[in-house]
């Protein structure tokens, strides 16, 4: 259940030093993924509390044994104090912060709903007001954006070494049955079960997001759910799936075009192959994450399917599939520096209603001198 | 795509007459769950913006086709208006809102993040301040609770198809493969993939969450996920598993002992079999769900075992796995007042650390006169 390998120690004095800079006494952690990233606790509720030297696990019933178990099982987290929610969250979240006497309590502004937000917030402000504190007598809670997630940005060997061993075994999944499975014929569900089997069977925990298998004119709609379409000789077919693997998720795009071939699909795909290749070979440290997606995008504007190409380049993988840094147009975010040890897809598309559509996706990690691409699948299957 | 039997101008309806009691000129809804309930549209994102008359679907670029899709596949739905968020959600929601003119605009509080509602209060605050509204000058966000939610509550008849078939599928799943893959010498996981694979083999678009295989102590864990741990002779197993089937969730949970069969273990689940028996005949519309929660309960503390029961008796399903109504203790909730026509789970619990756990779970129908048993499985397999 633990992982002993995750320095837990290093990550949470990461966060305590950007707590420190944004002057909070504690933080409320609430994001799940995060909760994973600082202690390895996977339930799907719960509340990690930092303050300056202690860390607190708010959980219910259901989870009180598995939160109990992580702090026996890592040295890291020797001094984790497990706190059992009794009536709810939020109650002894009010409890401990009233207790503890925090005046500035972060919390996770894009993860917290306002519900939770305005009840924690009126819990809080419980007690008569005094004279010496007429307008606001509890602590205020401070939101936040990305305290966890800009030091999850950057991964450490430990999470090299798992999304490198996830990319392969990705890979080989891709390699070893996307040709057999996909054939006229056969429905995109049953496909998608089969992509979904094989994913389980090498080793993964479970599929990173839903499977994409979209065929023919689906393959137009970027976030296609597998129907009950038959794939068609000539159809294009693209193959979307990832896995999460020790908690972490990789993630691959292929894009074949049944027999016979036809030259507009050709061309298609010769130009998102082009625009694969020239944002991969941009991939380096102190380029900005804008300057990798200019390079897919010129690309395909070259090839005149600019208009076309209607989502960003790629996006970081972690703890979540979709993380950062996002691979995009400058317009799109504020601007990110690429440095050694993120790790992020690169999948140029382009979609052409009532046609179809071309992806192809692979996972870099970014080195000294460019990158390294985790997935090794031939683009031509 | 679309679901020519679901009544979205009913739904729609209902929905509107909740946003006149709160005095709403417009409603903001960004709930996936909900976004399927009323236009079925089943995204990761966008947003369904009504008001009095018109419904807006706002949605970026990946899911433009298959939004635009739903207004020409539905009666109900030919007068939604697709709306292409060219930069951000956020923006489009924003100049939408300001064109319109609404001053109080709903959103959905307990799924709308902190930094959301910001951004978005920012973006309406935009304009400077006039004379006759010196401190306002933008439309007012107002944060409301399960308008949508209080409306899915009580199911329709198309609602009520799909999810006995779909209780019925995953019943026939339970018979035919739970006695032949629960064998000591296999991997909780290994039997977590068999189950995943059945689900969809039975005609599932994907398991409902992830699946439970818990054995031995890991029963004592709730909400384990399969692990590697290799069964045993007299192990209980606990298996927790569901299916979603046109966008609908069901959800059965049965425990075995693996030979040789022990005391303890046929006390535990003599029990548990009598708190599951006792609160299914408790339901029936006009009681509270608390009472159907002390039935279960109060069953387990004449057999001695209250102390280790620790989570509700049960939770309503529909376009999510855990909907409202929860059967939960009277302390714990709101009362809520049993009608014909919901859908929830009946399943009680025990869960002794170190030796394992007994739970039992099956999905009923509230109907006139008691409740319909959805799923259909021997308690004793």
């Amino acid at each position: 259940m633990t992982r002993p390998r995750f320095p837990y120690a290093a990550r949470l004095s990461a966060v305590r030093a950007a707590m420190a800079e944004s002057h909070l006494d504690a933080l409320v952690l609430s994001h799940p993924p995060n909760l994973f990233y600082l202690c390895g606790f996977s339930g799907t509720a719960g509340a990690l509390v930092l303050d300056g030297h202690a860390a607190h696990l708010v959980v219910d019933f259901r989870y009180l044994t598995a939160a109990r178990a992580l702090a026996t099982g890592h040295p890291d987290l020797a001094a984790l104090q497990v706190v059992l929610a009794e009536s709810s969250e939020d109650d002894a979240l009010a409890a401990m912060i009233k207790g503890a006497g925090w005046t500035r309590v972060g919390i996770e502004a894009a993860s917290m709903p306002v519900l939770r937000f305005n009840r924690l917030s009126a819990a809080l402000a419980g007690g008569a007001p005094t004279p010496l504190a007429p307008e606001r007598s509890g602590p205020a809670l401070v939101p936040t954006e990305g305290l966890v997630e800009r030091c999850r940005v950057v991964k450490d060997a430990a999470e090299i070494a798992v999304l490198r061993a996830a990319a392969a075994m990705l890979s080989a999944v891709a390699r070893e049955i996307l040709p057999a499975i996909v054939r006229a014929g056969r429905r995109e569900a049953e496909i998608g079960a089969d992509l979904d089997g094989a994913l389980r069977r090498a080793g993964f925990s479970r599929p990173a997001f839903e499977t994409i298998v979209a065929s023919g004119p689906n393959g137009a709609l970027p976030h296609a759910r597998p129907s009950t379409r038959m794939l068609e000789p000539g159809d294009p077919v693209v193959l979307d799936f990832g896995g999460i693997y020790d908690g972490y998720c990789v993630d691959l795009t292929r894009t074949v075009q049944l027999a016979p071939s036809t030259p507009e699909f050709r061309r298609l795909f010769a130009a998102v192959v082009d625009a694969h290749d020239h944002a991969i070979r941009a991939v380096r440290p102190g380029v900005a994450t804008a300057d990798i997606d200019y390079a897919a995008r010129h690309t395909l504007e070259v090839h005149g399917l600019g208009a076309v190409f209607g989502h960003g380049t790629g996006h970081g993988l972690g703890v979540e599939v979709h993380e950062e840094p996002r691979i995009a147009r400058a317009d799109a975010r504020p601007p990110v520096t690429v440095l050694p040890g993120m790790v992020f897809t690169i999948e140029p598309g382009v979609y052409v209603p009532g046609i179809g559509g071309v992806r192809i996706e692979d996972d870099v990690l970014v080195v000294a001198d460019g990158c390294e691409v985790l997935t090794q699948v031939p683009i031509q299957l």
